[in-house]
């Protein structure tokens, strides 16, 4: 948990220059560089991948966690980022850099781990590369997906000022293990794109205003969250964190990263009772007004501080 | 530089075994686990991918590298694995793992070397995944390619008794600067699959002899490799490493890995003079005997022992 780096170090100030430096990369491609899935062919938009890395002691710890427990997040991560923009995933690469003191049963129960969670969505592990090293294990899983017939990717730069946002289940202390046995929300994305035509998609990995923060950066507006409605989806979890640390439940729900639900924008005529139909909780709506704010009960208004996982700090 | 481990442990070893898990999840599929690309969609040969992960002090050392130089690198090796199939590749995504240690300019430096090199071949790096940590970093680089028009994937497996055995360039001592500066085949190989119709096709990435018995294994034949032709496919840094540390220039260009030159067998009926035309050097033949053998000038043969560069030991 590291404030968002205003310094010059810090993911997001790397990834914007790395936007900055690769955005002419791909001119014309039907999905920009930096949403959750990136197109394969420039000029065909209904197939798209990506690869996201776990690293021992950061995003799981292999003395407290079986190794096939460890393989099954590594390949539930990649299916969220399917999930995000409502892809179907199809097939996956596990590259792994195995630690030494890894047993070749380690290494098998970690394939399976990989191989069963991406079997429970259609999506086998075609191929791969095997290394080890002297260091803690890093596990890379890069994904394929395509998009149903006549669909586009819902991206995350589609959110417009009067959107209604909405998460697809209760938010806040994953690190009590919802980090590990999360399931992808692959068909609820498939249903709420095919029914609800919603205006922007992002997972939540690193917390819901961080990643609703690269949401609004990406679309060029703000937010208003209702301090009711977050309350409304904060997970037991959270509560029970809480009550150990000493943060609020509230913090929890709005900073915890690995949540691994759907942050949804949709159009403001969306009926509620749709959302509520594939489970969707409210949250809050865009702004013209840049920025995520909070309001209360009362409708007193109070900026939200952007905070959440980021990596090179 | 370690013999290929019997004990249960080593890299081939786990593969094998990874195979046998694997095998099966995609039975039908148009390119066999294990070869250097596979099929992204099961029904379609014509689009492939391939991931390959370089680690620090493994395959390049941060101190003595500029990271511009090792971001090629990580894109080349990915090049390379498209070249063993005469793919041309498309896209690459990049997923880091940073040492804390790295300054903005660093990472940069890397990110650049990567897209230089990708755009050097028509790839760019179309998206992927920053983090970083407290040891040394991990670059994953995943690569997507596609078959020229009515061309199917050179695979490894298809090599027959009686085939020619060629390689694109010379061999050994790579590690004095070559392994990084390389350039990846794939030109050689879109006109080497055109013209001659190769049999079968490997990079060699761990060294001639290991990555020929791959070949050999998937293919189910032996070889015989005639030592004046090696001997004539010697590099001149296997000479001049040869020289420093007293290990013949053969053993060299026998063993050691990061050459990246492409180990191609041919039906017996190419002629030599098309072969000499792109640039081929001739290495031996395959036989219906298993296992790799080398025939002196004096008629005489001898064993060769299997060995390489192997992860996992």
């Amino acid at each position: 948990m590291e404030s968002d780096s205003r310094s010059g170090r810090g993911e997001r100030h790397l990834v914007r220059r790395l936007q900055a430096a690769l955005g002419a990369a791909r001119a014309g491609s039907s999905v920009p560089f930096g949403d959750d899935l990136a197109a394969i062919l420039p000029e065909a938009r209904s197939l798209l991948w990506s690869v996201d890395t776990l690293m021992d002691g950061t995003d799981f710890r292999s003395e407290a966690h079986d190794w096939r427990v460890i393989g099954r997040k590594a390949m539930a991560v990649n299916l969220s980022d399917c999930a995000a923009m409502a892809a179907v995933p199809v097939a996956a690469l596990a590259s792994v850099v195995l630690a030494d003191s890894l047993t070749m049963e380690d290494a098998l129960a970690l394939q399976e781990g990989m191989q069963a969670c991406g079997a429970a969505y259609d999506c086998p592990v075609v191929g791969g590369d095997t290394n080890s090293w002297g260091h803690p294990t890093v596990i890379s899983v890069c994904i394929a997906a395509r998009m149903p017939a006549d669909r586009q990717p819902v991206r995350r730069d589609g959110a417009r000022p009067g959107d209604t946002l909405w998460v697809t289940g209760r938010l806040g202390g994953s690190i009590l293990g919802r980090h590990l046995t999360f399931e992808p929300r692959i068909e609820e994305a498939i249903q709420i794109a095919r029914r609800l035509l919603p205006h922007a998609m992002i997972d939540i990995s690193d917390g819901l205003v961080i990643d609703l923060d690269r949401m609004l950066e990406a679309s060029g507006c703000g937010a208003v969250l209702r301090e009711v409605d977050v309350a409304a989806a904060i997970h037991a979890d959270a509560e029970r964190l809480a009550a150990e640390d000493g943060r609020s439940a509230l913090a929890h729900a709005l900073y915890d990263g690995e949540d691994f639900e759907l942050l949804v924008a949709l159009p403001a005529d969306v009926p509620a009772s749709e959302c509520a139909r594939l489970g969707l909780l409210p949250l809050g709506a865009c702004t013209r007004e840049a920025g995520v704010r909070m309001v209360d009960a009362a409708g007193a208004e109070s900026a939200v501080e952007i905070q959440g996982w980021e990596h090179f700090q």
